[in-house]
């Protein structure tokens, strides 16, 4: 086991509101909160190679065109890099009328002055501040008091606004965070966002942003709602503020900390597509938003071609996206499991006459995020029959009769066993054609044929190479199958006849396919025939089946003999 | 925006339950769940490659000893290498006495027998049958109505307990699992799993797990939560059933629901190490497991050396754990940004003398799961003074004073300005050498000197090699300091010297750090010296400072002239 016990080392570092009336756990997100992305600060801060300008330009479009309308550029203050790229967005016009980019800056009177600077003639612009409040911060790091973290934070929200004074063109939002809020003592955290948006006098005409991080999420997700819910309930001011929240993602909780944070209350999420940021990253937004779609609510975020801006994010961030992230992921529309398939199959076919999506395993529309259906079913030695007939139907337009579905699974079962592989499409599609489809070899083989139809009787004659001879053929039935058996005349009985055209106009064909019973045994197999002519598929597809059942040993050679 | 307005297309597909009086919200996790491992099952029938016989058989060993007591196998009736793979385990006897091996099993007879017939001579197992009961899949996928749901429940169920009994040797667990639980109206899943434990004379002493999945994650967190205690509240044959969840992550709240469900009365929890399974995959038991751990509750899991587990799973999976990944992603421990880096430092100072982990920006000790502090902190062109002074500290043993942490802090930051790349501590360390130590080259190198103590007078001789030639210096002072700075002869004060040995024993080195200030400037600069010799080291630290003020400008070539 756990080689030290953890009682000793470690407690809980929140402090729980006491709530018992609290009202979130009752709600359901109706609409989208304001979004804001920090891709290319908070992300761009944790990552091994910090984007370059252009790097931040082609991730800034990316963002722009998701549909951001706060968007954090960095910290000029403490980079030339985002200092210059600031300058850049600005002064070669890049940023839309309707979008606030936004700053990140510590409390520090020159780094302030350098902020207004590097924010010179924007038109909408939100000039963000943090502190932080916590116990460990204020004992440990920063070495004040309670009295001294407010401090900290009124001088700087102050000198926000003297500056922002200085650059009256500019549609000023002023937004604070206290820090590590989630481990700050609420009473604590209230006091200083009170005073904070005191000094900024918020007002409905006039809002300010209070960001309520999980700088490091330090407990379970229903606690950080409380915590939202609590200062909902609380704060000065409140029709002044916008609640905005930045979950961090250490417990794996982030999007069910956002999302039972906007229950609680919260107007504004923070985070990054896809989740990049300090250590397990922030809140992946992109996840959040889809979450909101997937139930019918409107994001107001544009995810419609979620491969291009997986692209982009890595490679800006130089982190892959992994294959089970939520919405994103290459696998994430895939079903490997034979039952899933199977439902999945069930489903596309009712989802045809349906304006609403309700589609077993699949809670979103692969294709309203630009992806295709192709990746939804995989075949592996542990799949079913539904996803090998999925896959069948999908890229070759071959329906399975029921039955042929469980042989053939079984066919690739066996492969799949033995090679432990996924098998692609086209593979299932060679062995379905080794399997069943006539190819002119084995036993029988057909040569010439001519039909007839005689007063409602079908005659047919043909030429069959069995083994080294040439056979002459003839039988009459009521149409072209039962002539053609009868002219075989084979202990056997057609179970199942389906015959159908596969690809389009000049490239169509007629594909059959037969079940055939061996009389008197409970032995039946199928076989197929494709052909541009609808009769020759026919009698192709008796004779892949009879040289099947040959090979089986269910033809005997004394059957066989009979036919001559 | 979105092509497409989701308000048509997609809606809710879970009914809340009415529980005004939930208690949950209130809880806590006080004690680890029953954990169930499905990484050989659900986790396995999900990738591209499922695991062969070698593979499936490591992945055992290791979930055996992380600590598993239930582990799911796989699917023997469906799968010929997860037949011979439980046969393997059972005759080869690998089962720990105190581990139930697991397999799924659909209700159909001869998939049951089968089942049974892969566990003869099992000591302890667990059989595990299912089927869904949603409207989805009553309706779409098997055409059955609820009683026909529940008499397939049913019949499963009975033919289990019959098998079973033909094998009293083995002390048997039966499983039922009302697959789409989430999706499944709650009367209906609650009417089913009674019926099935009522076959199953659930009791205390023979305890029957009802595993209640989250198939598809189709609702926040708290939603799930509500649907588990109302379960918990309203099942008949509570204290003779064990309540499993198997939570999955398409909403990317697996951890949450998880959590959210033990607090609401779940006893047991279904998923994989770092979360393989279908699509977003189940939820990651390791993430649960170490968020109980790092608030000071045993979770009975083992991974304290995370780093063995990670490359195992990367193996048999064949996917990656992402670098963002809670507890196990390369990058979780990392702190990339200055102020972090600052904190943690300053956390680690106090961490020394404490017994509780307290760490900004750390929930849990790297080294609890077998991690260096190697990786907590990285440079890049966003970091400040902080990471890097920790960075030289723990490398090479060189604690900074601070106003050199926040001098060297801007050559590292225009270096990786310039060159926007991650640095290394090496490569710090070549940086710093470059800018401070004394390297014999430049303006002036020391060649020789004396040092005498004269009735508590320092004098000192030395040749200094300035430009081409050679100056024989000689100086008095206090100590060799000011002996040296007197023979020096230039307008300069020390501001702060510091000495300290690096290294040990043999190699043990004096490290000099000399601050010094241009008289009537407020220029000042650092020099460092490194030698064998106390003295020597001092020597080289100041000439290594006079040094890098002459090519600053800030001493003239007149000062220097009067130094001959």
């Amino acid at each position: 086991m756990m080689l030290q016990d953890p009682s000793t080392k470690y407690r809980r570092m929140y402090q729980r509101v006491n709530l018992p009336d609290r009202q979130w756990p009752d709600k359901e997100i109706t609409q989208a909160p304001i979004w804001m992305s920090t891709d290319l600060r908070d992300g761009n801060q944790a990552i091994f190679e910090p984007m370059d300008i252009e790097q931040k330009f082609k991730m800034f479009q990316m963002l722009v065109k998701i549909g951001f309308k706060h968007i954090e550029i960095g910290f000029p203050s403490a980079s030339q890099i985002d200092f210059d790229f600031t300058r850049k967005l600005i002064e070669e016009n890049h940023i839309p009328d309707d979008v606030y980019i936004e700053v990140l800056v510590q409390a520090r009177d020159h780094l302030i002055a350098r902020t207004f600077e590097s924010l010179i003639g924007a038109k909408r612009a939100i000039v963000h501040i943090y502190n932080a409040n916590s116990p460990t911060f204020r004992n440990k790091v920063l070495n004040v008091n309670i009295a001294g973290a407010k401090a900290l934070a009124v001088n700087a929200a102050e000198k926000v606004k003297e500056y922002a004074a200085q650059y009256p063109q500019t549609d000023w939002i002023f937004q604070y965070s206290p820090e590590c809020f989630t481990a700050t003592e609420m009473e604590v955290a209230k006091e200083i966002c009170d005073a904070v948006t005191d000094i900024w006098e918020a007002r409905p005409e006039k809002k300010v942003i209070l960001n309520l991080p999980a700088t490091v999420e330090v407990a379970s997700p229903n606690v950080y709602a409380d915590q939202i819910e609590w200062m909902h309930r609380n704060l000065e001011r409140r029709d002044g503020v916008i609640i905005s929240v930045h979950p961090h993602n250490d417990r794996g909780c982030g999007i069910a900390a956002a999302e039972l944070a906007i229950m609680a209350g919260a107007d504004r999420v923070e985070g990054c597509v896809f989740g990049n940021g300090e250590r397990t990253g922030n809140v992946d937004v992109a996840a959040v938003a889809l979450n909101m779609y997937s139930q019918g609510v409107a994001p107001h975020l544009d995810f419609s071609n979620i491969n291009e801006i997986i692209a982009t994010v890595e490679e800006c961030t130089g982190l892959p996206v992994h294959p089970r992230h939520p919405y994103a992921g290459d696998l994430v529309f895939t079903a490997f499991s034979g039952s899933h398939q199977d439902a999945i199959k069930k489903g596309f076919e009712f989802q045809k006459d349906q304006e609403v999506w309700d589609m077993p395993y699949l809670p979103i529309d692969p294709k309203d995020l630009g992806r295709s259906y192709d990746a939804v079913i995989r075949v592996n030695s542990q799949s079913g029959k539904g996803g090998i007939a999925y896959l069948l139907e999908a890229n070759y337009g071959v329906v399975l009769p029921r039955r042929l579905q469980i042989e053939f699974s079984q066919v690739v079962q066996q492969y799949t066993d033995a090679n432990g592989t996924e098998i692609s499409a086209e593979h299932i599609w060679d062995l379905f054609s080794q399997s069943y489809v006539y190819t002119g070899q084995n036993y029988y083989q057909v040569k010439n044929y001519r039909l007839a139809d005689h007063n409602g009787k079908q005659t047919v004659q043909f030429e069959v190479k069995a083994g080294d001879e040439i056979r002459h053929l003839s039988g009459e039935g009521n149409g072209p199958i039962s002539a053609i058996l009868n002219a075989i005349a084979l202990p056997i009985d057609v179970l199942n006849y389906e015959e159908k055209s596969i690809g389009n106009g000049a490239n169509a064909k007629a594909l059959a396919m037969i079940e055939l019973q061996v009389q008197g045994q409970a032995v039946s197999g199928f076989g197929v025939g494709i052909h541009d002519n609808i009769v020759t598929a026919s009698i192709e597809a008796i004779l892949a089946c009879v040289n099947r059942l040959i090979i089986k040993g269910a033809l005997e050679a004394e059957h066989i003999a009979k036919a001559v």
